[in-house]
Order: C-alpha cells, then sequence, then structure tokens
C-alpha cells in the first residue's frame, strides 16, 4: 500500500465561534473536532501533519494527547491555505506516497472518503480535489471539468452566469501524489485581493503541466465546516444521526431517537431499550438486554447485562454495574463496583462504593465520601440490607448479611451478618402539635406587625 | 352489518429488528405492535384470528392477554403469506361474512381504513386491495388496474418500465367476501422463486374467476411495516404525532409537542398544561387544569383536578393523587393515595403510603416501607405535617394534624395532633473544626507518602 | 419622528382553543401573547390602545400589568374587526400621527416589519396593508394590486380562479395615516354573509377616494396566529427557533438546540455550553462561561460567571449563584445566595438559604426552612463544611469554617470553626441479621396464610 501523510491545517482563528477557546477543540460527539479528524486519518492508515495557530498550545496538546507521533507546525501568520501547507514542509518533503490535504475544522470527513481518493491516486490520478453539493452553492468555488478531468477551480464572484449553474463545489479537501505536490506548492502565488496563498490555485499550476486533476464527489452532510455555533449544532445533529442509526442497525430500540446523545466511543449492545432524553458522555459500555428508562445522564461507566437503569439515574467517574443490577430514580452512582443483581432503587448517592452482589440499598442511602479533603470508600457485602436514609460514613465496611436499621447513621464496621443501629429513641408528645402551630402563627403575627410598624 | 373475521398473520421472524424477542412484540406506545392491530381489529367489530410461528408461545400470551377469544393457530413452516392464511383454515371456513388479512407488523392501521374495506365489500366488491403511494415505490408491488379494478399486482422486478411509473402499490393488506377467499386460498401455487405460496396472487386468480377486485388508498404513514428497529423507531414518531395532535384538538397545551410521549391510553383533560419532556407509560390519567413541568415520568397513574407536577416528578405503580395535589422536583410516588391539596415538594420517596387532604411533607421524607422481604403501610392523616428529612419506618400511622420533628425517624405511631421526635441533641465543639481538618490533611499526606514509597 | 398609535385587537374568544383562560393569555416563551405584541409594538415606539372583550377582565390585568399606560376599549358585542378598532375611537380620534392595527394573538410580528410599515406611511402612503405567502393560501384573502398599489383585498370564496393564483394574502396588520383612518373607519359597512365590519373593507373605500394604498410583505412564521393548541405550539416552535440562534450567535454551544427552551428574556453569555434537555423560566440570567449540563430547570436566577450546573438541577425563586459554583445532580435552590466556589454536588434543597464562599454542602443536605407557616432562613458561612445528610432546621446560623457531622439534626447556631454533632451512636447487634430475616419472612407466610383463609 502506498503511504499516506495526512496534512491537517488547524491554524483557523475562528472568530465566528465567539469563543476564548479555539474554533478546533469545540467539541462534536464528546469529542474535539480535530481529534475526530486526526482519528479518522489513522483509521484510513495515514500519518499525521498538522499545522496550528500563533497561540494554539491547547490544540498542539490536543492533537499531541490524541497522537503522540504527531508532526506538529505553526502558521505564525496567517497567509492562506497553501501557506498553511507550507508550514508542513519537513513532512511532505520526507513523504514517499501522497499527501492528503484535510481541515481540523471539517469532523464529520469519513475514512471511506479518503480511501476513495486514495484510490484515485493509485489508479493513476496525480492530483484528487472532493467536490460536493451544497444546498445553495452562491459563495462556493466551482468545479470545471472537461473529459473527466478538472482544469481549474472558479471562485462564485470570478464565474460566468453559465459556470455558476455548476453544482458542483470545492471543499477545499485535495490528495496529491507527493511529487506533485512538492512540485506544485511552491509555485501558487498570492496576486489577489487579500494577497494570500490559496491551495485551490494548485489545480490550474498542475493542470497546466498536463497533470492529471481528477475529482471525486462527497456528501454535503459529510462536508460540514464548524465555523460557528450554529454549524457546530449541525456537525452535533448529523454525527448523532449517525450514531443513532447504528445502534439500530445493531439491535438497540431507540423510543425516540432524536433524544439519544452519544458520544463517539458509546458503546450499546443487543437488545438494548432507550426510552427518551437520555445523554452518553465519553467511556460507556452497554451490554445487551440493557434497559435505560428516560432521563438519564452516563459517563465513564460499565453496565452489565440485563441491568435496568432509571429513569432519572446518573452514573460517572469509571462506574462498573455487574449484570441485573438496578439503579432508580434519582440516584447517583460515582466511581463504584456494583455487583450482581444489588438494587438502589430511589434518591441514593454512591460515591466511591464497593458494592457485592444482591445487596439492597434503601432509599435515600448516601455515602458520606468526603472529609474536605479525602474521598474515602464504602464497602458493603454481599446480600447485606441497608435500610432507608442511611448514611455510610467512610471509610466503613458493612459485611455480608448485614442489616442497617433505617435512619441510620453508620460509622463504624459493621460485621456480617449483624444489625446495626445508629438513630434516636422516637418519643411522642401528645397534643403538642396545635401549640407548635399557635407558636409559629404568633411568630408570623409579630413579624407582620414590625413590618406594618 | 355483516360479520367480519380478521385473520392477523403474526409468524413472521424479524431477524432484521436483531432480537430475541419476537418482532410483534416490541412496543409502539408502550403496546406491543401485534396489540395495536388485535386493538384496532376489535374497534372495527372483528372477530379475530392469529397466526403465529413456531416457538411464538410470548406472541400467543400476547395475543390471548389482549383478546381472550382469539382463535390462534401456527405456521411451522414459513412458505408465504398465503400459506399462513391457510392456517386459519378453522376460522375462515367458519367465517359467515367478510374475511380481511391483516399484518402483526402494521400496528397504525387504523380502524377508518378497516371500515373502507368493508364497505367495499357490502357494496358489492369481491375482494378489496389496500394500495399506498410509498415516497421511494421501488421493491413495492404496483396495482395494475382498469376500469377502476385491479387485475394483477405485478412484482417490482417483473414490472415493465412503464409499469414501474405506477405510484399506488399493495400493501399486503387485503379484504374478502368469505366464499371467495375460500375459492381461491387454496388455487394459489408456489411456481416462483422462493418456491412459496403468496397471497397477492390471490388478486389473478380471483379476477380471473370475473371476481370485482377492488381498491382503496390507505396514508402510507398508517402501513409502516415494523421490520427492523429503525421501522420501529418510524412507528412510534408517527403514532406520538398522532397522540400530541389529539391531546392538543382536546385542549391541552404542549409547550414542546415533539418531547413529549404518551402511551397508547394515556388520558389528557382540558386546560392541561405540559411543559418540554414530559413521558407517559401505559396507565395514565390526567383531569382538568393539571400542570406537568418538564421531566416528569408518570405510569399507571391516576392525577385529579388542578394538580401541579415537576419538574423531574416520577410517579407510578397505581398512584392515585387528588385534586390539588403538589409534587414537586425529585419526588417519586409509588403505589400511594394522596389525598386533596397535599403537598410534597421537594426530594422524597413516598410507597406504599396512604396520605390525608392538606398534609405538607417535607423534603427529604422517605417512606421506608420495605423490610427485605415485605412491603408495608405508610398511613399519614389529614393536616398533618412531616417535617423535612423524615424516615417514617412502615408499617407506621401517623394521625390527623400530628407533626413530626425534622429529621426524625418514626417507628412508632403518632396520635392526632401529638408531635414527634425522634432525632438526637445537638453539642458544638468549638474550636474543633481546624482539628478535624488538619486530621484529614495529614492522613493525606500520609497516604501520598505511602503512594510515593 | 411621526407619533404612532398601535391599536391592538385582543378581543376574540378563541373558541378553538378549548379554554377556561382567553386565547390571548396563553403563553409563548413564559410571556401571554398579547404581551409579546405589546412589547414589540413598544420598541417599535407606539402608544397602545387594546381592545378586550367582554368578561375580559384578566386580559385587562395582565395589559395594564405590562403597560400601566395603555387605552384600553371593551367591545361588548363582536361585530368584526372594524367594528373592534372603532371601540378605541377615543384612542384613534386623538392619534396625532400614525396609526396601526395589531392583533393580539400575532404575537412573533416583529418591530422591523413595524418600522418598514412606518417608513412606508412616512414615505407617502395612506394605508399600508401586510400580506404574507403562506404555504397553502386557501381560505385567505388575497391582495389585489395595480401598479404597485393595493385596490382591494378578495376573500378566498369571492375569488376567481385567476385571483385564487395570487400568492400575497392578508395578514389582517394594517398601518394608516391617522386622518385616512378617521375618514374611513365609519363608512365600512356589514352588508355580508355575517353581517359583521371587516376592517379589509377600508381597502376599497380609500382606493375609492384615490389614497395611496401600499404593502409590504413579511414572513409567514412572523405572522402565526395562536388559534388552537396545534398553533400556539407552533409559535412556540418558531419563537424557540429565534432564541436558540440568538444564543449561538452571541457565542453559546447548545449542543442540541432543538432540546433547550428559553424564555422570551433569558439572557446568555458567551462560551456558555449547554447540554440537551435545559429548560429557562422567564428571569435567567447566565454569565460568561457557565457550563449547564443535561435535564436542567432554571427559572428567576442569576448565575455567575464560571458557574457549573447539573445534571438534573433545579433553580428557582431569584437565586443568585456566585461565580464557580457548583451544583450537581439532584439539587434544588430556591430564593437562596450562594458564595464563590461553594459547592452542592448531590440530592440537596436549598431553600431561604445564605451561603458563603468556598463552602462545601454534602451530599442530601436540606434547609428544613418550613414550619407549616413561616419560612425561615439558614446562614451558612465561608470555608464551611456540611456534612452529607445534614438537616439544618431554620432559623439557624452556621459559622464561617464551621464543621457539621455527617448525619446530624442542626437546630441551634454553630459558632465559626465549631464542629457540630447531632446524631445518634452507632451500636451492632452481632448475628442479629438473620434473625430480622426471619422474622420478615415469617410475617409475610402469615399474611399469605390470613389471605388464603
Amino acid at each position: 500500500m502506498t503511504e499516506l501523510l495526512s496534512i491537517i491545517l488547524a491554524a483557523g482563528e475562528g472568530t465566528r465561534m465567539k469563543s476564548a477557546v479555539p474554533k478546533v477543540l469545540h467539541p462534536v460527539g464528546g469529542l474535539p473536532v480535530v481529534s475526530h479528524v486526526l482519528r479518522t486519518a489513522k483509521a484510513a492508515g495515514a500519518t499525521i501533519a498538522v499545522v496550528v495557530g500563533p497561540n494554539h498550545e491547547a490544540v498542539e496538546a490536543a492533537v499531541t494527547r490524541f497522537e503522540a507521533g504527531a508532526h506538529i507546525s505553526k502558521q505564525l501568520d496567517r497567509l492562506g491555505t497553501a501557506h498553511a501547507v507550507q508550514q508542513a514542509r519537513a513532512a511532505f518533503e520526507a513523504a514517499k506516497g501522497h499527501v492528503l490535504v484535510l481541515y481540523a475544522d471539517n469532523p464529520l470527513i469519513t475514512s471511506e472518503t479518503i480511501a476513495r481518493i486514495v484510490e484515485k491516486l493509485d489508479s493513476g490520478a496525480d492530483m484528487v480535489v472532493v467536490g460536493f453539493r451544497p444546498q445553495n452553492p452562491t459563495g462556493y468555488g466551482r468545479l470545471l471539468t472537461r473529459d473527466g478531468q478538472i482544469f481549474a477551480i472558479r471562485e462564485h464572484k470570478d464565474a460566468t452566469e453559465e459556470e455558476r449553474q455548476i453544482g458542483l463545489c470545492n471543499s477545499g479537501i485535495m490528495g496529491f501524489r507527493g511529487d506533485v505536490l512538492r512540485s506544485v506548492i511552491d509555485r501558487i502565488g498570492n496576486k489577489n485581493a487579500k494577497g494570500e496563498y490559496y491551495l485551490t490555485d494548485a489545480v490550474e499550476i498542475a493542470a497546466g503541466d498536463s497533470r492529471k486533476v481528477d475529482f471525486i464527489e462527497a456528501d454535503a452532510g459529510e462536508l460540514v465546516g464548524v465555523d460557528n455555533r450554529i454549524k457546530l449544532a449541525e456537525a452535533e445533529a448529523t454525527f448523532q444521526e449517525f450514531k443513532r442509526n447504528e445502534a439500530m442497525e445493531n439491535g438497540a430500540t431507540l423510543r425516540d431517537p432524536k433524544s439519544v446523545f452519544f458520544s463517539w466511543d458509546t458503546e450499546i449492545g443487543r437488545d438494548v431499550t432507550i426510552f427518551p432524553n437520555v445523554v452518553f458522555g465519553p467511556g460507556v459500555k452497554i451490554a445487551d438486554n440493557v434497559e435505560i428508562r428516560a432521563f438519564c445522564d452516563i459517563e465513564d461507566a460499565v453496565i452489565g447485562e440485563g441491568a435496568t437503569i432509571g429513569p432519572f439515574a446518573r452514573i460517572r467517574g469509571g462506574a462498573e454495574l455487574g449484570p441485573d443490577v438496578h439503579l432508580g430514580n434519582f440516584v447517583e452512582v460515582k466511581k463504584s463496583k456494583i455487583g450482581a443483581g444489588t438494587k438502589a432503587g430511589h434518591l441514593s448517592y454512591l460515591g466511591d462504593a464497593e458494592i457485592g452482589s444482591k445487596t439492597n440499598i434503601g432509599a435515600g442511602t448516601i455515602t458520606c465520601n468526603y472529609d474536605g479533603v479525602n474521598k474515602d470508600k464504602t464497602i458493603i457485602g454481599d446480600n447485606a440490607f441497608i435500610g432507608s436514609h442511611a448514611s455510610l460514613v467512610a471509610p466503613v465496611r458493612i459485611g455480608n448479611g448485614a442489616y442497617t436499621a433505617s435512619g441510620s447513621v453508620i460509622t463504624e464496621d459493621v460485621p456480617d451478618d449483624a444489625l446495626a443501629f445508629g438513630r434516636a429513641r422516637q418519643e411522642n408528645k401528645p397534643g403538642y402539635a396545635p401549640k407548635l402551630r399557635e407558636k409559629a402563627l404568633a411568630k408570623k403575627a409579630a413579624q407582620q406587625a414590625a413590618k406594618g410598624k
């Protein structure tokens, strides 16, 4: 296979995002847009060079985190796309095969599209332009073709009325045979209104050299450019649609697909049922036969087969739920392991806990895992019964088969099979309630009198 | 009125669902798709015969649960739709009137459409085919007509270019005069690529007998076939749109109709306001003038006039809420009766409870209704005041006008008008907090030192 | 600038709403539709006259609340739009400039459209009709023009086939030079099927007087008429789309714009990230760099820079959150002030509280702010640590740097730096749990035996 270098242009300022965060770090499906492009390029077998802008340390860091070996160069002045490519000179001079120019703000480009570019180059094209058909082509450069090859890209403002009828537009994405890129890149000039160097001009130069400039047509949705927050939302929507269909095709039921939100890495098993309004953050794996009811927020969690979750559950922080676990409403699980068949049905917070199997966690149970400085562990055995409204003050260990009485504060370990109490005895004061009410009313009257003064 | 027998074909394997659950048991609007068809056929006055597949005990059970008297037969080998109809021979041989063939995976067929078929049969048609116009007819059989009658159904692959221009396609749903069905069903052959018996062929046989084969045209949305999870989601969406419009036409406000999910049997009164993101499971009746705020999950519940619910409320298990009840955020009510004007505003679990009227349930109240084996009752009178963070350990009874102090564990009955305490006395340790902090910091330092080793 | 009087017709019965609430008081974006029109007319610099129906005291009150100086008149008999305008005679007789007729059930009319009408009147038009192009013009009156001016509005039923081809329809909204309105209004007759006086007829009268009757064309979405609940939902959807785009254009990220609901007055800063499913009630201001996670319900609240909210948070009642506050899941804040950097991560109710900065509110903290009559305050200092499952019984004051032990009921003030305990000591009963289980099983057996009798 011919080697492939992918130069990813990530230097854009993105002022229309109106953000202190560089454009290419805004997330789609929980992953920065630049990382989507890195991921796709890698999946297509490319080595990576990224051109970042000045003051883009955060972009550099994100790239390196995702692909440690990426070649990174800086474009200090923003003098156009060809100028940006030139900054990656060390990478493309050394390239043995093809060179692909991608944009960090096109997060939805697919590896299938890249494969089609490579195939064209492998079978004789010197250069390949990716075209697409936008709903409204006004403003886009048109691909001018003759005998199935491109001889020029005409900017909208320079196009004749006839040329404007052409629907096929320039996406900016291009593939080159390495020697072709090297022969044209420095011949691109800047004699234009803005005085910038445009990669688009490579087409006419190559065509003038009698190079074969081919093209492919890609889906407009795949080429969405994240230039502002509305485009970002569009990219997110397209990405979500892809993930939703993938989950359904794999055998999950999404009662209302449009209200289920996946992250880029969410894994969903077969015969999983997802009710409306479920949000998956990064790092989630759901086994088969799981039911997730409405209004759940799940991230960084593994959920075992047959579990039933929600409605109104929140799971996070590296949680691991075994098979047939049940989490009910208003329950949060953070960084905890929960064994098979254990249930926590109502209004609980389980943080930094290890809970065995077939244990019942009563309504309103709270692991008091934080002392203001440290996070401590709560360890609960199998077949235990935690009475409702328990406060489990970590570090604490509750044994197998142990039982804690409702409303108890548990500060010390409870041995296997022991019953623990930690609550006051009840006392009734007959006939006292009306007195309380009178007192409360008198207080109110006094306050109103005070206000009236 | 002529008698009507409805033969519902439910034997399909549904492998494209990628599910261990038979296709026709997947739910739309909380009801299995086969039950939708049963329900509609019954509403149209039909007696019911269902043809199920091998190993379809669960389908049989669902059918019998919905319609005890249904005639059930099995199609052991899946040899086509005509073969499936033949399995219901005992039913159609005995039929005195018309016979309708429906499909268990067409959950949205309406009784209006059935009535139109019956009307055609009543007024002289021998057979009626239901046609529809799909957006893209490729792959569907076309209805070939002459003088307003059908003489054949042409499969897409066998159709001429001219025939493919016909937009009206075969839905598979057909009505027959009983004697007509009996005269054609056994003459259908299997001389085709798959060697199966197709009910479609009944058209040409009947036309060849000079029978009058008529047709009606139905809406494509009504005829969606639940063959995979994406189609299931489409059927759900169409069903929801119908229910939402129905609710709005009856005088309910849905601020964002697309985010409100009904079940097949949800009943909504007049001047009910529903905020975005509300999910109704089966068995819900909402009286007039109820306000349901965002993020509520309600099933198996009756809600009285003027109640205000949510946001973030969950109601279930046969709950009955009286007029003007208020349930606030993070409140769950399960299998409880709540009297007029009673309020539970925050973070509470009320399970297996009976609560009188004008009682105030403090924030963080939990009925401790489960001892690991039994579910016991909590009974609270009228005009009572349950202080915040109460643990009500069932079985327990709290009288009219009684008052429980905040943070109490109530294990014994509280008489009318009594005040109950069940909490420890507070003790302050002056200046001790900084010491705790130092201790916590020292612990952290020790742990870090231990890690550093 | 010429003076502008806006006569807003609000007398319609709105029977198709099927509501006890007058049509024009139903809300869009949290504001009654009539108030939207008042607001827009005021923004365009108009003085206001409103014509209400009989028994419309609630409408009068809403109008007066929004615009104290509005001229209000009653239309006792509903005899058509011209008759309605006549009821505002005192207002338009005194008008020195132009007169605009608006409808209270067109909540989305923009001040830009009003400005365009005024501009036409200022530059020589005697009368201006607002036209629009509905998707399906059937039923609407068509604007008949000659030489760029209108000579008649033809009702659909009276239109020729050729006239029905005209797409431009009458919205009903009209602007007049004051003297022109005064000269035509009483010459409108009621010789029609319903015997009503239609403002539409003003066109032919004015044209007959050789007045210049001009028109503008407005967007159909802006002219939606709230006549039934489905139209109300449409108006809401259009309004929301406007607000969502506005927020994104100002530099907020909405991961799923369609599931974020704004009120008319919501203010959102830059680099705010809003996850799916967030609902803003009236009175919300969000500073820059705030993150709002999924499933939040926020109304009447100010949220400071850098705060992180949710998922599953509810904020209301004049809450004020300082910079960098964190509210986590299942947390409600009502009418409380929370200082910079304070955290309340889980399952808490903070009502009528004043909390300092850098304080940690443990999971399951509840302010017991209500005694059945009065709402009392909980005051917590800076750098305090409230242990989990605290019940803070108001009125109560917890000092700077103070610490309350987990599971405590705090009924008395805690001095600065003190540690407060308010819980019982734990006691373990070894080996007792199996006995409890046996007892529970025996109880169940006894109950079943009793049922079996």
